[in-house]
């Protein structure tokens, strides 16, 4: 896969629609399950009888769908070497299953990275809405991304090295 | 499964050690290629030229095995009515195959909900170490929980109506 967004390509402002996702029950359940097996997660009785009124997803499973649209829509075509951490996330409604998850992308702030000169650092805004208009979650976290530049002036400095070596 | 942790039960101050759990190659591959297919999560070449040196967890994994622990050692047994949110979550060290991360809880504040009556707030944080005594991941976030006294007041309440009514 070819690298198209290096850090200095993601300036603050810049939006990216990362597209949609339609959790089933069957997902949904699947998932909690495995990762958060809270009754009004893996049962639909238990659902109704809750606060949430019907059976939905665990938060960490639209963290999760949201984190998928992010890498096939975005990171993959990037230079992201992962992140640090989230400084905020909001669960702000629950999410039911056939409903479609819709996410968008916000560039917030951008900086170089003080410990290495090959990596920036951008942060960022997720928002995620339903087919209502919802929205149902929002996160704001960091990302770290190499230089467009890096992997040339790594390269420039071991010919010279070399050239002062022979 | 009975309750024997109400909000009340939840003061600052509480820690709860929620168990360990020691993920698989295997399961971090099948976690990311669902939810995070970044190079250095699904492929072991890859994860070992990447700033981690090894293929290593998605974060999403590592805060998804956190929860976990998290409910079958605790809100299982409590009256948890989900979540809604974090204030700050850190992936402090890679996550690699076979390590043995363990969790731990503390509650950080407590307060009543003002729209009702019935639940209780809790700002917690969990802290998950490796088998080295690093640690992995923290995170700050609230729990909504049921109020020891509420299913009494409300069926009190529905008693006095349903006197009144006759």
């Amino acid at each position: 896969m070819s690298i198209t967004w290096y850090w200095e390509d993601l300036q603050p402002g810049l939006v990216r629609e990362l597209g949609s996702i339609t959790p089933s029950a069957e997902d949904i359940v699947e998932f909690a399950q495995q990762f958060d097996p809270q009754p009004f997660h893996v049962d639909e009785l238990a659902g109704k009888r809750s606060i949430y009124g019907g059976l939905c997803a665990s938060g960490w499973h639209t963290c999760a769908m949201a984190m998928r649209l992010t890498v096939l829509n975005f990171l993959n075509e990037s230079s992201s070497m992962g992140s640090p951490g989230l400084e905020s996330l909001r669960w702000l409604k629950p999410v039911y299953p056939g409903d479609t998850l819709t996410l968008s992308y916000t560039i917030v702030e951008s900086r170089p990275l003080r410990k290495r000169a090959d990596v920036g650092l951008v942060r960022g805004r997720w928002e995620m809405s339903n087919q209502n208009g919802e929205k149902v979650m929002q996160m704001e976290g960091f990302g770290m991304f190499g230089r467009r530049h890096a992997a040339t002036a790594e390269e420039l400095a071991r010919i010279d090295a070399e050239r002062s070596a022979s």
